[in-house]
């Protein structure tokens, strides 16, 4: 049996019903004014279709709760086990990652006759459980909204992503999205945190990778009052940022110089010798104020080290997350407004890379049977992003949560904030 | 202007304008079934999505034909030139050609408006066209027509391609297909030709790349009375062909071994020891009467060393096809049967390899204007392919046909014929 | 000028002028019994030749303290500026790493040129310079000596894997390695640190890299009295660890499968069934007590997984060392003996995977001038190893040490310490 | 044993003896000047180390020679069989040919030792063999001169490929080369062959891929009476050859686009604006009226179609030289001018690409045994190329030699010769 010991007190089928019809509805929302062949692109293996996204996440549910706690469940199709595992080695084989694009069966119909055999079947779930059941099955049942959260976020970047290869520049939203003001002045905070506990600390769900709760000894430390904005950034760029070296980690320098890199990636030159943005509204206006996003972790490092300052550590985020006096919660999810705004708060708006690699905590452990590989097998080779982003579904991000990328990722809704030691 | 020199009289306008309806129906007729979905896998670089295919051999008509000669013709879309030109580099820049799959937009629907728009511009240019113009145009909408000849063989060696790359093993028309009977056994054709014509005579359509008719000396040779079978395969993998590099030419077996070649691509172990094999039918029988398809040169060139045969040159081949007592025309074209079948004539069900490298003829001239680019740019690194297959539309190959692909090709209906020199 | 606040002291010339005759004779004898032929092998980017280390640190002299500080002199070969800079952006443009092995010319006769003209300036300027030259270019002198250190370990590395690659199996030195005897059992030590400092503290050279000393809280933890053995790891083997992908992190066990690793690189299957080990002694027989070296860190970490541990973090393993009762010094530097021996030390014989990624400690900053590169470009996408290894020159490694590769390496002399959480 | 149908009369061992020695001592000559490390270079998969080349002849003559025919005779060391052995898959397996580079041992003295040792054992075959065993062997031995000479002229392109990589620009001759003069004007002379007999004609010494001698139909064409100089090419390369497509073959567009191609791969912009080339001798002006080389077919055929003119096919050529006036024999080859000149004959300075794909002649033959890979393997994928170079050995090319090579080839002495259909 699965062991999933995140939540001290196991969340009642009365919360969990309507939150399940809500994650769920969610995802069919984010494909609306899609059409199939959409929602079938895949533009390069870290990516997937819509349509894969949306099974994959029935998939979940089908494998991790339905198959092993909802007795009498009949699988939908039972070829789906092996298209929609994503990377589960003790679930079997797999469909391989970079053909998942080839999948044009199940059609983008049969996906949705998928979801709805599961959606029925956790809400017969849910309604009717043993005691017994919904105790063993009920964290996974939150994990599995949790990371349906997950994937609506990729569902966007994956599909910016593919429209970006699109010359006639598609638009999943349309219409002018206006500029957002001005942005406030550059300030910092200082903090003196010393010996802080770090991770998630019992209330609510948390992966597995926030947990142990542990202490950490953390330098005093100043964190900007702000997102690094587009305008900062063009500064960065029109002073040599990326022609110059000195600036850059090496193995972003080589990098950059094998892929050509000059701008953020879906930025593109206009007429008048300035940017223009391609976004999920289409190609828009660079809006100066806006935290700048689509960044490798190797341009945050450079904007930093132009600007005199660093990436912060996860720790120092966190801790000044902890004491940050705005409102932890992230409210602003709007469809006709996916792209980064300036915000007050540490939490939201754009992913914020942290120099540190993603690593377990001490006294880590992966959950058990195959939720085991949810996070644990992916620690090497990648950088810790802090705060949720535009995209990050409504309650999914908190203060402790850790996302992960490597390096070079540049399709996520990524950018940064600076912090420096201590003057 | 383009100067087509491709036929001795022009076609009447009678005579086109039903013939155009017909082959632009045919591609309507080749989709049905499939879903949007389907119609925009690109599964390699080499292959490209029905919908491209679609669109692409609308762009030719109005770029090659409307545009230059449709007086008042207003094009449907101006992005589409960039969108839909294969690889004409005097007509412009194109979208990549590995990403030809990333076009969710234009939608299947958008691409049957432009097609409309098309048909529509084409027929009402038929109709009206001054006699000049209709001189000047005659020849390129007869070239069109050919052209998308062409792609609808593509159209289902692309699909099927595609579709094998899905665990769901997705068939095109479903079906059991019945297997063909008994094969002839193997005779030989002695020919002593001398001093031959090769080429197209004049009568009728032809490429560029079929003419001028000039003489080539042919020494005597035989030619096998049918095209190699599955059962005769079966014998090569049985005795081990694809592990014993003697018979294989060198390219050939490095490419093998990397690739970890052990039977044509299409090919499946079953259960029972033996195979079945991938068609635009689903996953069928082997049939052994009927012809080997979709082997790379490099396969057809060791079976044939094999056998102690070799393959025949492209001029054998065309000399013993004007010789042949079979009608020269092919009439099976069945789409509930889309795979080679036995048959007596020389050509039909499968493309035939040669040993003839694709090159000009002696005073090869190609087309003026962009058709230019249309045979002549590629007449380096192929070989040559003669006498059509079960997927050639009716009417389009010809005994002085010349289809060409590169030796490593295996995902056309390719198949050989073998060929020895005179005892 | 350079700025390198390493030392609180400035090295005394009586000191400095023996310790760089000696560092630098070192090198030549690494390369005694080589002909020029071994001296010049490239066997892979990562890998220098031979000949090249020996240009490659006299230029790091040359360039870094001759040239600003050494009045009068003058370069041995203006082009060789080019040739033999490694990574150093701010010193020009560099020939291409992976096209080091094409340098014939110059030939090891002339890089010993280059290198006695080299060695005899800096004898001079040691035995001349002014207080104030001295000052400025003592502490640059103490990097460069460490440098050539560093160099001399990867310069047997280097050519072992050079050497792996010829069917002939040469000896860098031949001869039978006698096996080691009894691995002493596993035991833990248990130590609960909390908060601690880490870094280098002062006494003697160090790298930027280990600065500055700072506080980190470590938890109670235990770790192994010995490195992993050969015989240790053939029964990882044995229980199938290259074939289960729950021991693996993600990226290892794809590398793994990719590239079919089933051992580590240079153990060969021998005619009983069991392994032989090609070693700078040739190919030798498994010895069984001596600590499994040439790890990737995916191999390390799945092996300590299979065993119920982990690696330690690097700032574990630096608390523990200081802790160790054994002599942290690296005494035993054999020639004929170029291979790891069991050990009761923290330090030497093998480097010891960390799990800690190789990052900034809190408030670092790199040397000022050129030497900003040495280390602090690098500080992502790699591991941390600790601890020193057989070939690690006596005096060059101590506790606070940090040397680092990317996980996928398997050509240094990397091993692993288990550890594990404090029960 | 191996049937060598290659001369009407067996050479008697009189002329044979001093050929072997002869040709033999040529690979030394060649070899003068340079170090063991530059005879060790592998600059890419395509090109083999001197040092390589100087051991793999010798292994051909002990491995078809001596090892089947003297009666004896004992190998020099049985390990050279995999590591030089080029690509007969019948006689074992072959040390991967990207890694010949990495042979530092056995060292070249070692290969020399090798290769006095098969001296000797060859010469004593001559002197003492019986007639069977002369009768047997002796083809093979001429055989066996043919191929040392062939390597005679890759160990010199081979070795200018790896020099043209070290900035230092090595010479393997020095000296300044003197300008050769003013180029003839281009005339063309017409031929009008009809049926003409192709291939060798028994007498002396012939590859199976020149045989068997057949009859071809040839039209009337004519032909340029020198070949393409650098001042011509350099008109091409002005008038922008290298920026236009239409003047190239599809795939020499594409892989000169991804390479970046703009001139010769030899040629370097000089400080005038003008190029010196990289040669043998070091870098040297351009010489304006010497035949331009190292081109690929691409780069060949884009210049013709520049010129308004083609290739010629093989059989034009081999026509044309049978009709020369000029004597075919070759006579110059210059150790201290290995670069082309300005010549009237039809052969020699530079190999002349052909349209022609290297394919079987009709009632081709390989030889039998393990000679039969020699050539007959590699009959696919690549061009003719006629009339040997300033690097072929005297009495080694003729006028049915055919030399091949991928079009993409750079690294040969590569020109071309212009072909026109007649008027
Ligand atoms: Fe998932
Ligand atoms: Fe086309
Ligand atoms: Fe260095
Ligand atoms: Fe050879």
């Amino acid at each position: 049996p699965i062991e999933l010991p995140l939540q001290a007190a196991l969340p009642p089928c009365e919360t969990l019903g309507p939150e399940f019809a809500r994650v769920r509805a969610l995802s069919a929302t984010l494909t609306e004014g899609l059409d199939a062949e959409d929602q079938a692109l895949q533009s390069m293996p870290d990516a997937s279709p819509t349509k894969w996204h949306l099974a994959h996440t029935s998939w979940f549910f089908e494998t991790l709760l339905l198959r092993p706690h909802a007795a009498g469940y009949h699988a939908h199709d039972a070829r789906y086990a092996l298209l929609f595992n994503s990377y589960y080695e003790a679930l079997g084989p797999r469909h391989p990652r970079p053909q998942r694009g080839m999948l044009s069966r199940p059609t983008l119909a049969e996906v949705w006759a998928y979801r709805r055999h599961v959606d029925a079947a956790v809400q017969h779930f849910i309604e009717c459980a043993s005691p017994a059941a919904w105790s063993a099955a009920a964290p996974i049942l939150a994990l599995g909204l949790q990371h349906e959260q997950q994937h609506q976020e990729l569902m966007l970047t994956d599909l910016l992503h593919a429209f970006s290869l699109n010359p006639l520049a598609p638009a999943w939203r349309g219409g002018v999205v206006p500029a957002s003001g001005t942005a406030e002045p550059l300030r910092w905070h200082g903090l003196d945190p010393g010996l802080v506990e770090i991770g998630h600390d019992g209330a609510g769900f948390a992966f597995d990778n926030e947990l142990p709760r542990h202490r950490v000894f953390v330098a005093p430390f100043e964190l900007a009052n702000r997102l690094v904005s587009n305008a900062d950034y063009r500064d960065f760029i029109d002073d040599g940022g990326y022609r110059r070296p000195a600036l850059w980690l090496s193995d972003g320098w080589a990098l950059a110089q094998a892929q050509g890199w000059h701008a953020p990636p879906y930025w593109q030159p206009d007429d008048d010798g300035g940017w223009r943005q391609f976004t999920l509204h289409g190609l828009q206006a660079i809006d100066p104020a806006a935290p700048v996003c689509h960044l490798s972790a190797y341009e945050a490092a450079a904007y930093a080290a132009w600007a005199g300052a660093r990436l912060p550590t996860e720790f120092e985020w966190e801790t000044a997350a902890r004491h940050s006096s705005t409102d932890a919660s992230m409210t602003r999810y709007q469809l006709d407004r996916m792209l980064p705004q300036p915000s007050p708060g540490l939490l939201g708006e754009a992913w914020q890379w942290t120099s540190s690699a993603y690593a377990p905590y001490p006294g880590f452990r992966p959950l058990a049977g195959p939720a085991a590989e949810y996070n644990g097998k992916f620690m090497v080779n990648q950088l810790v992003l802090r705060g949720g982003s535009c995209a990050t579904p409504p309650g999914h991000a908190r203060v402790s949560y850790r996302n992960f990328f490597p390096a070079a990722a540049r399709w996520q809704f990524s950018g940064l904030r600076l912090a420096r030691d201590a003057r």
